[in-house]
């Protein structure tokens, strides 16, 4: 399938060019491992440009890593994490939540994957009671896993519900950047200023070979990370490699430009299957991402041409994922293909 | 320190050209995440080459990932890991395996960072008491923490006693390839033949970006593998791109002369220093480390021009590593400025 | 509140006489710890008397204890067990299944706290997906959280079921006295011959001080459960006062006559509150549960003379437990205080 | 074996009668489960009597489950805990401090079972690299497993060296008794004026039939306790019958008699078997253990006649375990026998 483009998931894609030119131009001689490094300061640097200077950031290999030990380091065993039925930590991660930080999930059913405070709340009636699992942090995903986007007056309200309620906001970031993109806000207003406290920042879906980030907005909460981030298995040793495509990433904001042309991407994609009577869309397109409904005998054939997932067996609803390299040209032969399959 | 090359560690490398010409080469259009690609397949291909087609082999972001997934996937909580004192799984992962086996390690005191049957022995004296772990994996560092190598009968000492045992031989093989370097042998024999049972296969310290393999000797012992990579947050979603180094590093052998070329630069650098009177190499020279006393007041002024680390403060015991871009002039400058500084 | 009785929980009540006269009996000079003891031999030979001679059975100090380090002995953490939203496992153990198993709970919504094997079906779609967690175990409790008992040809159909999807069937037994003595068959049927891989098997909420037991139905999966059982801190020292215990309640069935009166209780404080008109029984009375809702502004002034707990705040509905110790007399003392109260 | 006493262990032993009854006295009526009960209160107060004020006192079921939730309410599993390499937690328990704390323990050899400040201050030398785990906790064992016992100048030594290094001091005090007994100092002086940190008090082995306490000294540090002891499958729901039992055994000083009698007894064991030529005692006797070196031909026939463990096969030394309800007649008759044996 190289050399070509389909609708799977956006890490589906390759590497940004100027992500790849970064990767090149760290190549030469030595440098100290584990992050004592030039390039790992000056992409630290670019993260406080962005966050504020009171964050601490750390470079993680994956985004299942940079969940887990950002959800461990603000957790004890016997709390909860509150999240969507259909966040990623709950269903995409094969327990490692459970497993690393040792923590039960409370998994909350939603229409559309976000949580709203109303929601969270009665979750904690049990609270001081020795027999129950103690809420202590609500996770959200950002865009959500069904293409969704809290606002960041939404975000400042479970921001301000956590708190008055002695939780924490946990952000899991993979898609921060299609958020961002699409309310055109900052992320510093996305996250700091909104009162988020951890983030899982996305760099492999949004253009990068490898390599999230985990950011702190309360450097006391990362005193310990470091060992955190170690012990879990998370601390690349040619730290630079990540530190360059984070500031290939952050500078000139290509994180931005590449997460909002997938978006755009994904309201081309959606405009044109509209007009299709028998395909309808099924999801807000908010972000890089269309859910929509294709009769089931056509979607076999369709795959052939493209590959993509269905999403739901039962109603026949598909996921179509554009990424920062999906072309004009794609979604149109795309939406001819399907156009032609369905008649 | 960037365009320089120092002697801290085969981590402060860079990647070798003809690996990052294949991270290159990989980069064009789209393919399907999480390995279900044609490089992850052409990568295993090789590996069997390598080990024979009854293996099994998973990619994984890093050396701790790889050894604890590895030890997890074959042990149970109350089972106790056996290793050496200086093992990097013993001393190097921040409890990375305690925590994520849930396992002890019962650590052994060596002279040379070596195990024999006769040392681990004694450790099961209590099998089958329900008071203490129950030794079930020999791990072992080929090449070892402290540059001495085991030789394929060495290993195959090994695992004959483990099968006796009712134990299973584990490698932490980060530096495997100096080892088969230095002894002239495949790593067939030295591993499928000498009987190890699961091999972490180093890819970053030998000239990759990043990268580690996970090789399982018995098929059926890699069975449930895939969600233990998964849940333990190793699992790559751009696959391609460590499928893409492997294949260049095992194709033509450049695993070999990555490796060769730096147990040579060591051999160098030993026999150049061994002729300074006041410095005295204080073990084997067999991989590519190299140890030695080098009066405590020169130290700091040497680490000026040359990084490299102490390795026992009391005794002022240093240790150089070579790495596959270790050059002969880089390898004359450090002895020479050594020479200058003790004089 | 000692020397009353109330309808909170089964285990407010104390220990049965001939219990406690087994534990005085069990008292005299020294005995080996740990298990190797003629009064372990004596309890387990009682056990299989009831389960059969195949089985093998492990005492533990508690409920929660015996769920855990069962559930563990049969997993791996990658694996997940499937289990009712109203499971003790899922709410009431404070997370510990999570904790020492390592794995996700997978929680289903259900009207009686039964599950069904059709409504396990949908949780295996992703079986081999690397993503998810893989169900491994159904976990039932007999009797249910809400008084409601699982016939043996339900039990037996989870089972089979189970075996086809190569699960396995756990039951938590806390009250599986209670299903028995309202089914009218022997714990053989119930469990052996319906297929049950391992059981909770409850002494404490039967009439015991503490101690529960953990029976496997096949030997092999016992293999290493005693390290398990050691790591899961529920070795007693001096077991023979577990055994003793279980001694004196499988001895002329006083398990089960312990078991039919306080089912027998609470069908007839049931039968008594269906006469109330403001009084409202909302389940199933099969053990020794009764659950009805009372007028709110009542409960606290009936709380006062007999405690109970209230098991939805919405709704109003309480809880009111039997134990073996109830008498006739509580019963209708209480009945009479409820009909005052709500007139 | 029963209705007779040996030297195997001090949990050999039964009940003392004063428990036993206390255990009857209990059994009046329901009381409130999970420690919401008059007899936990009073228990609680005894121990407050006992450790001051400002303590907080949790009961657990067993002596493993007592360390290991202690040890994991204050630690994070990178950090470590230190301890003798002879320590129950280390030996004796089957991995449970790794497997529910997550941390790893760091076991220093020693001639007599006790630690210094000076040999675990080498141990901090990698404090805040994150490569290693960090050293949080000094576990030390009171009376040791070697019979011998800190004074209370030497604990506080340690409780002082942990303090200056962001450290804190958790004491095994399964036997803690016999320390105070042979020390002739109040518990409070050897554990609260000391600078302890957290103790798990003993019960069984000091004439309980099961119960341990965990004591925190600063209540700040118990603050999530409950939770932890819930998720460590150690919150007993009968609470009232271990309540009574400490209620009992700290009542008159029944915890001082009882340990004081077993060092007495301990004392005249060694004092009539230094008299034997051929048996050599090879420890200091403080509390109320005995080692000694009996020829090992002798081992095998004496051990018909008393039962006792070999302690080290090699040197033919073995444990002589004395108990509160060891008599001096069983003393003579065992010194009897052993000097018949070996003439």
């Amino acid at each position: 399938m190289s050399a070509k483009r389909g609708f799977a998931s956006d890490n589906n894609a390759g590497v940004h060019t100027r992500v790849m030119e970064a990767l090149l131009s760290a190549n030469g001689g030595h440098v100290l491992a584990y992050g004592d490094d030039e390039f790992t300061e000056a992409a630290e640097a670019r993260f406080r440009e962005q966050f504020g200077e009171g964050i601490e950031v750390f470079f993680v290999f994956g985004g299942t890593g940079a969940n887990v030990t950002g959800l461990a380091a603000i957790t004890r065993p016997h709390e909860a994490i509150v999240c969507a039925e259909t966040a990623h930590i709950n269903v995409d991660e094969c327990g490692a939540p459970e497993r690393f930080a040792g923590c039960k999930l409370l998994a909350l059913a939603t229409t559309d994957g976000k949580l709203t405070p109303a929601e969270v709340e009665p979750l904690l009636a049990r609270a001081g009671d020795q027999h129950h699992v103690q809420p202590r942090v609500v996770s959200i995903s950002q865009a959500t896993e069904l293409g969704t986007v809290y606002t960041d007056a939404e975000i400042k309200a479970l921001a301000d519900f956590a708190r008055t309620r002695g939780m924490l906001l946990h952000v899991d970031g993979a898609r921060i950047a299609n958020a961002a993109a699409h309310l055109g806000v900052s992320l510093r207003e996305l996250t700091t200023e909104a009162g988020v406290d951890v983030l899982s920042f996305g760099g492999t879906k949004n253009g990068m070979m490898y390599g999230e980030a985990v950011v702190f907005f309360d450097a006391g909460r990362a005193r310990d990370f470091k060992f955190t981030r170690k012990q879990g298995a998370q601390l690349p040793s040619k730290m630079r490699f990540i530190a360059a495509q984070f500031d290939a990433l952050l500078a000139e904001d290509l994180w931005l430009q590449n997460a909002a042309h997938a978006n755009r991407m994904a309201r081309l994609l959606a405009s044109e299957l509209e007009r299709i009577p028998r395909v309808k869309i099924t999801r807000r397109v908010e972000a890089n991402a269309v859910f929509a409904l294709i009769p089931r005998e056509q979607v076999a054939s369709i795959q052939k041409r493209f590959f993509f997932y269905v999403w739901n067996e039962e109603t026949s609803e598909v996921r179509l994922m554009c990424s920062f390299d999906t072309t004009e040209g794609d979604v149109l032969e795309l939406v001819s293909v399907i156009k032609e399959s369905v008649g």
